[in-house]
């Protein structure tokens, strides 16, 4: 028996101490992805081994040339010499590969010997149990995943400084009233979320954000990380809850003085004053300076008359309509016959029996896509008065004598600082949209860890969904970017509730990130709804309501596509063009030659540098992305200024770089993210988290400038070597992630009794 | 006055007969995308210009040099020119830019002479009223869409030979019960949706595909016509209709003999006999040979026990499941204790009045996230016992003797050619998720041609969504693969009514068609839906629900990672392999030296080939497409063959070449499409019709091209210059195509009355 194993092996070129590196060397060579830098480590482990012979060192040594690969016959003895072993491989093992190497040798030569240098390797190549559990024809012991980092550290670790709070909050969310179900019929929906709202405002949830003299804590980081959990429970539910106290509240916190604080911000906080948020218009959806709503004022009374001139000018969509008593209304003021700009205005909607005031028409939007427990309406006003108190006056007011007045003279000016109370709003979207993929992830990614696929082999159980490549292609990376975003969207909330009076830096990069964020989002809902398949279909998994409550994020607190339009113009004006402005002119003027100096020409060595410690290197991911936005910038510009030259008009030469803007906007809103993120990441403790979260900064990064590879290729910034090693590293990394990936949903601190879908339980 | 109009422009350089033609050169240089062939086509026309001196002719050719284009100064002048003239300019007249053209140079020299020649550079280049109607400071009559092509035509042209059969059809449809409306609770939803049916099976509709003694016509094509019409109507419906018709009629078709036929055909047509196709399991989604349902024969009683063993081995997600009184099993079929692979065996569910047989469990899948007019459900079999008559049994009997018999030797020979049945099927998901799009598409390009938006310009009416560029390019390169996969999908159901015995290789193509177009149909839906904004979030506006039916059409009849996998496997075997097999050593044998022959080496001159003659040529497109297919067949193979040389086991070859097979399983039906369409094209009668079907195949053909353009990069197929070519064209063959954008979603033929959105009216 034991001489039929050896039939065709010739063992004893192989001595005793080199043995244990044939597994090693076996899977090294299954794939081709050795840069020069693994094979650094390998040598480096090699050399310091000290029970190799000089001659097992060269051995060992001549197989790592990459121009002179083993023999096909030399790697075939090495799976032989494997599977003859009998030995078990113990995916639960600390060091997998290196307890298995240790098995196989002691086979042939027993010793028992612990190698430290083979832990090196395995440890530096990042080479997990899921790379080669199929390459030996040898018993397996499976682990569907690895406990090496903590859910509950990484939790911590994302979501300092407001875990305490955020902790607090998740207790609360296990109130039944909370649990998720399957809602199909509006109304009764609508009941639910507003006692729900109401629930979380006795809690003293609701005004979080708001000054403490009126019940809140003045922390709105915290709020938006509680509007995050929101998401998990419902989308209905975080959406009601936003307008109530973010878009409402906040228009009295924001755009009011302390007049109307005194009187409001207190009652909204508990909802004993339920309020809506009316801005948009059917005709002027993106366009809200455009507005036709008139308030108009008449000393006489000292009262403002608000009125809805056509037939499609009145509000549309609005959140809240059909429970609120009071509305936020944004109009044009006119005074003494002079139109003032958008201004906007407190008025009551309804009497203490829920009765609509005269003047007042409003509409049910009726059923919708998603969010079906949000009672939107349109609103229409016919010479409706209010006092002129109602007037949100904190920068603009009519005085005692009937006269218009304001800090802010430029009207442009004074428009966007009001505008720009919103951007915590399109903040709260994106975490909201964020959120969303979040629980969608952890759903698909706990159904493929334990849903066992077809597999040819007999023998072998089924594989899990977790472990076919194409499914880990799908999913890890975007878990990666959730990550991504995830720090980002802290970085902006806390830059935001920082800054001064003059937003219009931050709402630029609001503006940008906020798409790219939700499209990122509605992605991955819809990948995580067909990697489950049909159980994906089913509401009871959640998914379901997951795609349909978050598509219109793309759309709500901002088109994506207006939104990066006006992130483009924020660059080429170096955020000093108002956003929203339709003024091009005044942009025009600044991209004169500002982007003259020439972009350095790439060297051929960069762009075919496919290195992994070049590749992996944040350095690396922040200069392609970085290259990419200021060539979009450069090239903007220029043609703009081309088409200006040959005298075209500039509403034309915009349009005709359209396409580019978009471009531009998307790359400017990519490089501030990794920057943003890796800033995150190298503030942590050195150890074994940080180099996690590096790892999944190169694979959001690698998979970003893979999706422009085609741009890069085409400006010589990559050439195709490299180009096909970040698609391959981008596999790789995906690979390396996967016995993490339970660790990394549960980073994300979703409570475990709101990831109530059945398939992931 | 006169004088002031003059002061900066020296028209004196301008002869008389040269000055209609400063508009078309203004026009031409405010874009930079002349190619060779388009100056031919403008050197030509001066040429045959009588009326121009040979002066004339120098002067407008020296301004044809793309090395030494005309000064801005020039340009500006010509603008100003333009602008001082005063000219009006009339979209719809019927060469707009010519028109224009003469009454510029009327108001400096009256003629009022036709130029031929500018007639003919209009109608060569392309250049559409959407191009320059911005670039001139003066008055435009606009006109939403052109009618110079006939929705109707292209109707007749796009569904012939089937026009009189679905005319008939579309005037049935007007029936009121067919009028779409908001349904939120299943149960209503699905017997309005049985009623549908049932009416539409009075009307001899559900048997068109049977043979005529059986009620029908034998006439699947017409059969998948209708299936795509009810689309339109609704996905719940089209659904309920296939699983009746298609699936649990088309099982007693094509796998039962005579005596099925009789007993059960005509009453399956007329719904006399609902019945429902129990193929899929819980535990078993994609694996259809891994089914665990028994059907073991007794002897003595000449009967049959189906048979559910496990917990997760009830069959899954069955439409009709709640209607039906029969079931079309697929079980693993035990003679003598023998496993004769999966059969199909008609199992009675439930009694006259409903009530379910002994034995038999079923129970609703419950709410979806579309198509709730479907009863999906799970069925249970315990020890459940009928007829051996019950057997489908055309490929497989059970003799008087209990011996089991079948023409088919080969187990997996039978297997493959029971589910190649199936293939038709498949066919009208495509067309079902395609109808989607279509529908998705007329409702939103309805409303960009009526909805306007903001502009900068005060004086010029806000624009149409549909002139924006990135409106044109979100949408008009979908219409045109609309086209494209609809053309495509008649061929293939043509092939497969047609196709002898043998369906592996249509079973291969359709697999892959299948994923490609239900994937494009997911994301185009998606893209409609974002491109209105709010109101297409609106259920009223159909967009919601569209989106919501068609989500599962990438997951069932095959789920499309898989399908792309199977065609893969098929491409590689020749065709040989037997689909759905796990065995790839058959496969593995296939290849070995097969592709030995090197694809040749792109010349650099054609890989920067960049005339608009060369882009525009179908013979590039389908050279490009084809080069993909092969040389990732060609990779795939030899990957895979060097994995095996070294020892790998062949699943882990696969395993490891998994998201390679994706990628030419997708390569493989691209090139495919594209290849059917322009033999469909190719077929029409030539016209401007024909000229407009391959405008239509140039945009699909270069958008294919350019969403792999970092691939044909990589390969060298494509130079940089190349490829941002592609892109310039992909953007101007929308905007070509813009003006003719309502005929051709007119083309479409959905009867008006089934398109039913308010915001598309």
């Amino acid at each position: 028996m034991y001489l039929l194993y050896f039939h065709c092996i010739n063992i004893q070129n192989y001595s005793n101490a080199l043995l244990p590196y044939i597994p090693f060397f076996y899977v090294i060579w299954s794939d081709d992805l050795l840069s020069a830098s693994e094979i650094d480590v390998v040598k480096t482990a090699i050399g310091e081994d000290d029970s190799l012979s000089n001659l097992d060192k060269e051995q060992l040594c001549s197989w790592l040339n990459k121009n002179h690969p083993p023999k096909n016959e030399e790697i075939k003895n090495w799976q032989q010499l494997i599977t003859n072993s009998g030995a078990k491989l113990v995916e639960s093992e600390t060091y997998p590969l290196e307890a298995f190497s240790r098995k196989v040798s002691d086979f042939y030569f027993e010793s028992h010997r612990v190698n430290e240098n083979l832990r090196t390797i395995e440890l530096n190549l990042g080479i997990q149990p899921n790379h080669y559990n199929h390459l030996f024809h040898v018993e397996v012991i499976h682990q569907a995943y690895s406990n090496q980092y903590s859910g509950s550290a990484i939790d911590a670790i994302l979501n300092a400084p407001h875990l305490t709070i955020i902790n607090q909050f998740r207790e609360f969310l296990k109130n039944l009233i909370f649990k998720w179900d399957i809602h199909r019929d509006k109304e009764l929906a609508r009941k639910l979320v507003l006692k729900q709202v109401q629930l979380l405002a006795s809690d003293g949830w609701g005004a979080l954000a708001y000054p403490n003299a009126y019940g809140g804590k003045q922390d709105i980081e915290s709020y938006a990380s509680i509007f995050e959990h929101l998401m998990f429970v419902d989308g209905s539910l975080a959406i009601k809850f936003g307008v109530q106290f973010g878009l409402f509240g906040g228009s009295i916190q924001n755009l009011g003085s302390t007049y109307h604080h005194d009187n409001y911000l207190k009652d909204t906080g508990e909802t004993k004053l339920l309020g809506c948020f009316a801005m948009t218009e059917t005709g002027h959806g993106s366009n809200v300076r455009g507005i036709k709503t008139t308030a108009t004022y008449i000393h006489e009374t000292r009262s403002l008359v608000i009125h809805t001139p056509g037939k499609s000018d009145n509000k549309e969509y609005i959140g809240n309509a059909l429970d609120s008593k009071m509305a936020s209304v944004f109009t044009q003021l006119i005074v003494k016959g002079k139109n003032k700009g958008v201004h906007a205005v407190l008025v009551p909607l309804r009497n203490e029996k829920h009765e609509t005031f005269k003047g007042i028409t409003i509409e049910d939007n009726g059923y919708k896509l998603g969010l079906n427990g949000v009672d939107n309406g349109k609103i229409w006003f016919n010479q409706v008065k209010v006092p002129v108190e109602n007037l949100l006056d904190k920068y603009g007011q009519i005085d005692r004598n009937g006269n218009y007045q304001s800090e802010i003279e430029n009207p442009n000016k004074r428009f966007f600082t009001m505008l720009g109370t919103l951007v915590g709003g399109r903040i709260c979207v994106a975490k909201g949209a964020l959120a969303g993929a979040k629980i969608a992830l952890t759903i698909s990614i706990k159904h493929a860890l334990k849903r066992r696929q077809f597999n040819d082999s007999i023998k072998v159980q089924e594989d899990l969904l977790m472990d076919y490549p194409t499914h880990q292609l799908r999913l890890i990376p975007k878990v990666a970017s959730s990550y991504v975003y995830h720090a980002v969207l802290q970085r902006a909330m806390h830059d935001y509730a920082n800054s001064t009076e003059d937003k219009r830096k931050i709402e630029t990069q609001v503006a940008g990130l906020k798409s790219i964020i939700t499209w990122f989002a509605t992605d991955t809902i819809q990948e995580c709804r067909e990697a489950c398949g049909g159980k994906g279909y089913l509401l009871e998994n959640r998914i379901a309501d997951l795609k349909n409550d978050t598509d219109i994020f793309t759309t709500f607190e901002g088109d994506n596509t207006v939104l990066l339009q006006l992130a483009a113009k924020g660059v080429l004006s170096d955020f000093k063009s108002e956003l929203n402005s339709g003024g091009f002119v005044s942009v025009l003027k600044l991209i004169g030659g500002r982007f003259a100096d020439k972009l350095a020409t790439i060297n051929p060595a960069y762009s075919n540098k496919v290195d992994k410690a070049h590749l992996y290197n944040p350095k690396f991911h922040l200069h392609a992305l970085d290259f990419r936005f200021r060539r979009l910038t450069d090239s903007a510009a220029m043609r703009i200024r081309n088409y200006i030259k040959k005298g075209i008009p500039s509403y034309q030469a915009f349009l005709k770089t359209q396409t580019h803007l978009l471009e531009l906007g998307r790359g400017y809103s990519e490089v501030l993210a990794m920057k943003w993120y890796y800033e995150f990441v190298s503030s942590q403790e050195e150890g074994p988290y940080k180099s996690l979260l590096y790892k999944i900064g190169a694979l959001h990064g690698l998979s970003i400038i893979r999706k422009d590879a085609t741009w890069y290729l085409e400006q010589g910034y990559l050439g195709s070597t490299k180009s096909k090693a970040i698609r391959q590293r981008v596999e790789r990394l995906s690979t390396e992630l996967r016995p993490h990936i339970n660790s990394l949903v549960n980073g994300y601190g979703i409570p475990e009794h709101l990831v109530s879908a059945p398939i992931s339980n």
